[in-house]
């Protein structure tokens, strides 16, 4: 991977979450199912938000958070992901530029609003995530920068952007760019109730042009549609050159090459449940970037998770390179 | 007080905190004076939040905050304070609504942005604040709801406004219209140096304006331009019918009456000061709205001012009815 200035480009939603804590009568009420993300409209997003209590905002987006959690641990990243020219757009810039992460993509002028997030966090921690796409839909082909594409030595692939057709053939062209500058593509399945309206597209992009794909047990479970956690593991394997499966409280495994490697979890506080995963593959590809071991980057990888689960919203709240370093993960 | 449909009926600025942590050197580099409040354009704005790192967005406003304590102890509020048609403007009648609070003031359509408060952060807890006030900055008579400020026991007036022209001739008719359908008003000197720009307007409303006066040691030391607290407060007792001066970690004074009645600082983990004084002021009020004695309005001025520095934000992240119910303050 000589000459790659970039560590990782991620290519996602840009997103800002409006945070609210409900109780669970508030879920059943608006008939949400907790714990998943549902696409809503502009109509149902105001709906929705009205009958919310009092909120926060922060960036979100998960692939964004991730690369603000790589930015944090201190590495080099870039992010494209479209925003609308208005006031969230500009929240949603400043806080990724000011993590010192490339990000040029042109906010659109006219059209729909920036994508916002509500997310409902219920007493046990458990996010729901209610997502007004605004922007963020209208993702394509010509949106990417190939430019930064191909000085990154990986690229990571949203697939919550798989709900749109345009986004979709935007993800094969930044795929196939990243491996024609030999980058590896990285791809995280996002949702199960994703993976499941997009099953076919995704088994596709696991099997010919994703090199590390990151899931939970009911994403991995629900791509290849069978019930244990074990037996999807095992697909997997034969899928792709590596898996890294995120099993909550029971930690994560790591499938490459032959090879199994379970990871513990860290103990937390759990908060709020927000970017659990996504900060996860934080730490996992700054391992992995850093000459880090396997079995280090999911301990990374582990790290990063609880610190953000340890609050609300996704984002680090501290350094992750200090937090790594304070735990003997990173060298002082 | 008889036939008052509302305890508190609060005019203030209608602003969006903005907040980023910093260490010591930013503020000195960008020449900040810690713990103040200093008024920026939009060029000034934009420049500082260029230069911060990330920051969670969450409504704010001193009276605001103060309003939205109340009606987390179950206080019946009112609020008047002016919004653009924006984005922001969206977030602050979304929150302040979401509480039970009648807010309807009518969104500015064209002029200036919705006010927005870039708040910094120091690792001490303390809090520097940089406000452009954007839509805020045209509140004018024309903006009393005399009909609620008339349905308030008591009508809360934001130092902050005395900032404009306009909004200070505003104060008057509402102090004016307040004592006319026999409402108490009070009034928050809010920053020492806001006092310090207009401390002639300042002593004129509480001689004769205001019945109840809320200062820190610096803003009552700055009105009356003497060195000591005690000799502030006993100026105080003459001016007004009641001062209630917050000293930080050394607690409360309740001046009234002739009376002088200490309450001590509830103990808590420092995180932010940010809205310690307005949750004092909400606690205070809901005390007093409701029968309480002195002595128990102080502390439960205390006990909501020690909430809101135990986490980042101004506005109460718990239920404040509840947490003074577990402490004895309020039946259950």
């Amino acid at each position: 991977m000589a000459d790659k200035s970039f560590d990782v480009v991620g290519i996602g939603n840009a997103i800002v979450d409006i945070i609210a804590r409900c109780d669970d009568g508030f879920l059943s009420k608006h008939d949400l199912a907790k714990g998943a993300m549902r696409l809503i409209d502009a109509e149902e997003a105001n709906r929705l938000y009205s009958a919310m209590g009092p909120a926060v905002e922060r960036s979100g987006g998960s692939v964004a958070n991730a690369i603000a959690g790589l930015a944090s641990f201190g590495a080099k990243c870039g992010f494209i992901g479209r925003v609308a020219a208005d006031q969230f757009g500009g929240i949603f810039r400043h806080d990724i530029r000011s993590l010192g992460v490339a990000y040029d993509t042109l906010p659109a002028s006219d059209g729909a609003p920036t994508a916002r997030c509500l997310i409902l966090v219920t007493p046990d921690g458990e996010r729901t995530m209610n997502t007004f796409l605004g922007a963020s839909v209208d993702f394509q082909p010509e949106d990417l920068e190939l430019e930064l594409i191909g000085a990154a030595k990986i690229v990571y692939l949203e697939g919550y952007l798989f709900d749109r057709d345009a986004a979709k053939a935007a993800f094969r062209e930044a795929a196939r760019a990243a491996k024609e500058a030999g980058a590896k593509v990285a791809l995280t399945l996002s949702d199960a109730f994703c993976v499941d309206r997009h099953r076919d597209d995704f088994r596709a992009l696991v099997q010919h042009g994703a090199d590390i794909v990151f899931a939970n047990e009911k994403e991995i479970t629900s791509l290849y549609q069978v019930n244990s956690f074990e037996e999807a593991a095992d697909l997997a394997m034969n899928d792709c050159e590596m898996a890294v499966l995120t099993r909550s409280e029971a930690g994560s495994i790591i499938v490459a090459g032959g090879e199994t490697i379970e990871i513990e979890a860290e103990n937390a506080r759990v908060v709020d449940l927000t970017g659990a995963g996504d900060l996860y593959s934080a730490g996992f590809l700054y391992g992995l970037t850093h000459g880090a071991s396997l079995r280090e980057c999911g301990r990374l990888g582990s790290l990063a998770a609880a610190e953000a689960i340890s609050h609300i919203g996704a984002r680090p709240e501290i350094s992750l390179q200090k937090l790594a370093r304070d735990n003997g993960l990173l060298p002082h």
